[in-house]
């Protein structure tokens, strides 16, 4: 970021790289460019970063290393995780998903459905989550899958993920959440959370683009999607992207290691740009539940107001509306509006999310900045 | 690369960056770091700086920028081609491929088979070339793709692909080709050759694994294989990978700009190593058309030996005995077989592949240690 940058409160969107990630890449892009599938030892440097980035990956999450494949970004994890489970039957099933996930599962999803798989969207209640009782009805026996999202991109809400893969379980369905916006914001453990399949992105957690991974545990039959050579145990075929795994590795190991005060200081800006906000902007109300939430996302709507029209009058803050594959758009956000929420109330919704390089300063001046611009467009 | 390290004839296995294509992917790995799909000034850059990448692609294949889309590298974009034309038609279809296609194209096809296609694999002539004949009876009317590699990966071969589309289009089938190895080495360009769909992977190209693209002909109805948000006009989802794909741009950009000087140096090269080493193994024979034939690739077969103890034995030089899939494996090349070698003597194969790093003392170098580690291990 430059000094006249706008104030970066879209975390959620992308993260800027860590420096330690960057500097941990540059040797793969410059002197051990090797393949590492070659047998010599050009090869042999890149497999051995390949390994050691898959270790990274395993301790963050505490699994075991041969339980992750690499993928290039959390939308061929989703792909891979439910066409990888939903190919692996005979015939057309059942998959239980819900209506607030992000299109890289709600898409696949969609693909199996119009190829005649019978798929249940699970509605959220006012504070988006999932209500328990919806989902003991439709993940009946025989359900193939169940994937629900660990927490929304835009609300930041978390599912109950355990209790979901209990449920899952019970029934004979696999679970697979897309972690994507959890990791590094929140323990992230797949064992603890009882889960079969679980996706992440690079670039939500200070790793390049390009690169993500998909947890699959042990011994769960899943068919490779992307059809190719051997690579990933066979199931995951190309070339890896060596030196974007090997940011995802250092990135993982980061996260692991500032897990605890991150979320704590993030926690504590949040509630500060709420406060402020909330003091300058009467009406203000949160989307999503006030604690079952990421400690970085406060999703608000302003009333008597459009966000888009105040990001447009706010070129200093650089936030959005909701997802970042929804900006440009006029209308509200459809998980806004699955919690209840009235269109014409839906459409004041900003989505402000923070990070590592968010100082207080950022927040007072952005919650200065948002109020005075809600003033002045408010109608 | 490091003083002590081996001599490097494997660039048809991957590339280093060249150091323009590592500065031009900095920025965006450090400051610009943006999401392409944000609606501000963050979003912006990184959105211009893939379009700008859009276009120094398509200079270099001579074609719009629309046409262009960005994948995670050969594998997917191959997946893509063959699956995209195949999930638009109602039903199983016929596709023509080869026998020495890489995996990247004959698994996808293999797939298609299992549900239901009819897959008609041609063979190969003794220089590694499809039979227009065959092809001719293989092509019939109601053929949904022809998808035939520009280049093999093992020989350098080059295939009739001008004609091959020719005959696709008089049976009213559409032509794929992979061009992973051909492009930056001959000229390749869609509109003279007449596909309709092309491949290439950026690792072999001198710029990062992680990234290649798909050539779609205008007009050409494509369906999405990874499904998810709307990225490249609702073909391929997912975070565009910015830095590569600036690093593929600029690589092309490099390719563009020297292919001629380059194509005749390494071919020179290669030459001389084929001339050193002939003169040095008696009955030294080569695989492959002995000019039909990428400038940088010479694939040889020793008498009496075998490949994988020849490289075993010659540790100071970096080589493969087939595609870099294919490593440790000491069972004969697929593709040289297909040829009408015998298997006895098709283990006997190495694959010696230049690049823009590759100096006349490495070929002389190589080749003399070629040639007295063979005197070493031949029978």
């Amino acid at each position: 970021m430059k000094t006249n940058d706008p104030i970066y409160l879209d975390y959620n969107a992308t993260t800027p790289l860590l420096p330690e990630v960057v500097d941990a890449m540059l040797p793969y892009l410059r002197e051990h460019f090797g393949n590492p599938s070659s047998g010599h030892v050009y090869g042999r440097r890149a497999r051995d970063a390949v390994a050691r980035a898959r270790e990274q990956v395993a301790a963050l999450l505490m699994v075991d290393p041969g339980e992750l494949l690499f993928t290039s970004g959390g939308t061929e994890a989703n792909n891979l995780a439910i066409r990888g489970i939903a190919d692996g039957r005979a015939g057309p099933g059942r998959i239980v998903t819900t209506v607030i996930e992000h299109p890289a599962t709600e898409r696949p999803c969609a693909w199996l459905e119009a190829h005649g798989w019978t798929v249940i969207r699970l509605g959220v209640d006012e504070t988006g989550r999932v209500r328990m009782d919806d989902a003991g009805a439709a993940i009946v026996p025989n359900t193939a899958l169940v994937t629900v999202m660990h927490a929304n991109n835009e609300t930041g809400v978390l599912q109950p993920i355990s209790e979901l893969a209990d449920l899952s379980h019970r029934a004979g369905a696999l679970l697979h959440t897309d972690a994507a916006q959890s990791i590094g914001k929140v323990p992230v453990r797949p064992r603890e959370l009882g889960v079969d399949l679980l996706s992440l992105a690079g670039h939500k957690l200070y790793a390049p683009k390009g690169v993500g991974a998909l947890y699959v545990k042990q011994n769960t039959a899943l068919v490779p999607f992307l059809r190719g050579a051997g690579h990933e145990r066979g199931l995951r075929p190309g070339t890896e992207n060596v030196a974007a795994i090997v940011g995802l590795g250092v990135a993982c190991q980061a996260a692991a290691r500032d897990l605890e005060s991150l979320a704590a200081r993030l926690q504590d800006l949040c509630d500060l740009l709420w406060r402020r906000l909330a003091a300058a902007v009467p009406g203000l109300a949160l989307n999503g539940h006030p604690t079952q939430r990421l400690p970085n996302t406060l999703n608000v709507r302003l009333p008597r107001a459009s966000g888009t029209a105040i990001l447009a009058a706010a070129p200093e803050l650089a936030a959005s509306t909701g997802s970042a594959c929804h900006a440009g758009h006029e209308t509200a956000s459809a998980v806004i509006l699955a919690m209840g929420v009235a269109p014409a109330d839906a459409v004041g919704s900003l989505r402000l999310t923070l990070g590592r390089g968010t100082t207080r300063d950022d927040v007072i001046r952005a919650a200065d900045l948002l109020a005075a611009t809600w003033r002045h467009v408010a109608a």
